[in-house]
């Protein structure tokens, strides 16, 4: 029970899966049903002291937040809930998703993920295989990330009162004491960066809804961050601000990085990378992809004495390679993200009032 | 951002009611929507600081969880799901019961609940009033308990493709270096006490939905169980295992304590607190109490020798003044849990298959 909390991602393989099963209102009581589920489903596939002692919490060793290493450290908490349709897309699916939603909401705090929990709420009539094989792909993100599943909750509600599955992940992270993100607001003239192509999420989910057919199947970028903000933060540690552009895009992350506040934005449409493949589906659905999610790509605001070393580390790492210096802060038009066009024009990017793509993750 | 959670209970009042509006899908996306949502609802309910910065996570001040006072405290984690229906039922809703579930399941560890998250998946359609109504009582129970809640998440799902509204919440607790809260395993001799009545949550929300009506409604017993754990362990620190019988009931509970396991439970039927208008309504219904969920109450096993201290101090507090020693853990029949009904006869009690009633919590 002591040490660090990768020693917790020395996963059991999942047993044989129990196909042709169906979920039935009785796994959701809390009885015997219940129980097998947990052991078949999802013991075998999370597998690891803490989460086997099947207590009412976990109850995590004082080594994991508490290293002797260096007091002042602070715990990052956070919680996402993954109603994605359909539950499997390239690339992905609902379960590598919700580890790396909620991995990545630690990660933009600066934190190192330590452990998650998991809650499901399975609806009767869901097959067995198909769960299986969604937390199989759990157990594999959270391997990759190096964070135990360590408590859960499995609830059923009857056939017509849920969509086959979601899932609920909360994680715990560490923030180290001497973490400098975010210790000054972004103010004009920082440079705001993004680590990749954008909107790939959101086109692979879409074009499978949509039944478009690619040379090359549009994938989830669905990806754990922690890594690429250790590697940027190291590298230049004065960072003012990371967030992940999911739900909304980088319409919506831009939006809300000034809204209500005395800085706008200024970017540059033709230096945010898209994907050729992405661009054509959104042309064809009539969607603008600064404005469709993203699942493993992160926005940075960092002083413009910075940009440039920061901007290396994050193309040096295998998350972002295609990393590029997108636009700045501006003390003009405060509260407005102003985009220059490809044609030598401006335009106003406004929030998305709801968004283009429902149930996208 | 120093000092105690306490501080961040001290909650806003609640904006007035945007009754008359529904949920769209577009409260959902992330977008100005999402954000309304948020800020109207959910941020005037829970307000604190923490919250209030909507960061992808919530970082916590580092003297929430390591406090100069003692290194070695432990850090409890939990999830739980609920998705009871209806929605509201006597003394309670599924607010309150979503922050006291988690609660309670870190006060079974013997943890001091620091923190929870809250995650709403809410069905198109659903009555704006009525989500404010239970976000409210979630509110008043995280004050009631003495946590904040200091991050969250909200996804939304078309019309019959959910329930309404579940709510998953994940709470953070501190267990203290000194705990001897399950220093040992339960073994034969020890003493098993209830901290109060069995089956009241379960038929309050049962005499709802069967509409049964009794001169004074049944009333759920949700409530957050730490103090009293708290008060429990100051009498007598060497509790073996406590749990709180909640899906399934007492026989779950009991069942699941010696499943696989050396021991055997031996317990007097009529020594188990019943109220005798929840045994009414267990009798009209074809039920049996001990297998009905109970929400605010607690098992604990105790050495013989700490008994009757044990007890004493589960009855000196207000949510334990029905507390009853009920019977003692065998090295006869282990797997086995035999009840001596009020006949004189002896009885096997089985860990229920699913559960009697689904969709309690």
């Amino acid at each position: 029970m002591s040490g660090e909390p990768p020693d917790m991602t020395r996963m059991a393989c999942p047993s044989p899966l129990p196909h042709h099963e169906r979920i039935v209102v009785g796994h959701g009581g809390g009885g015997v049903l219940t129980r097998e589920l947990i052991e078949k489903v999802f013991l075998s596939a999370f597998g690891n002291p803490i989460l086997a002692g099947l207590g009412d919490s976990a109850v995590l060793p004082a080594e994991w937040f508490s290293p002797a290493r260096g007091a002042g450290e602070r715990l990052a908490f956070s919680t996402d809930s993954f109603v994605v349709q359909p539950l499997v897309f390239p690339g992905g699916s609902i379960g590598d998703l919700a580890v790396n939603g909620t991995v990545n909401d630690l990660a933009m705090s600066g934190a190192r993920p330590i452990a998650l929990s998991a809650a499901f709420i399975l609806e009767e009539g869901l097959d067995v295989g198909v769960l299986s094989r969604i937390v199989a792909d759990m157990a594999r993100a959270a391997r990759t990330a190096g964070v135990g599943i360590v408590t859960g909750d499995t609830k059923v509600v009857e056939r017509g009162r849920g969509d086959g599955l979601s899932i609920t992940t909360a994680g715990l992270g560490l923030v180290p004491a001497d973490s400098r993100l975010g210790s000054r607001p972004p103010e004009a003239g920082d440079a705001i960066l993004v680590s990749g192509t954008v909107g790939d999420h959101g086109m692979a989910v879409m074009s499978v809804r949509e039944g478009l057919a690619f040379e090359a199947p549009i994938q989830t970028d669905s990806a754990p961050l922690h890594g690429l903000v250790a590697a940027l933060l190291a590298a230049f540690p004065d960072v003012a601000l990371l967030r992940d552009p999911t739900r909304g895009g980088l319409a919506m992350t831009l939006g809300e990085l000034v809204a209500g506040k005395g800085i706008g934005i200024e970017f540059d449409e033709a230096a945010v990378p898209v994907d050729p493949v992405v661009a054509s589906a959104c042309e064809i659905l009539g969607l603008d992809p600064f404005q469709v999610a993203n699942e493993g790509k992160l926005v940075a605001v960092v002083p413009a004495a910075g940009a440039e070393a920061a901007l290396a580390a994050l193309r040096a790492h295998p998350l972002g390679g295609k990393a590029a210096r997108i636009g700045r802060i501006v003390a003009d038009h405060p509260g407005l993200v102003v985009a220059r066009t490809p044609y030598g024009g401006t335009r106003i990017v406004p929030m998305p009032l709801g968004e283009q793509l429902p149930r996208i993750c």
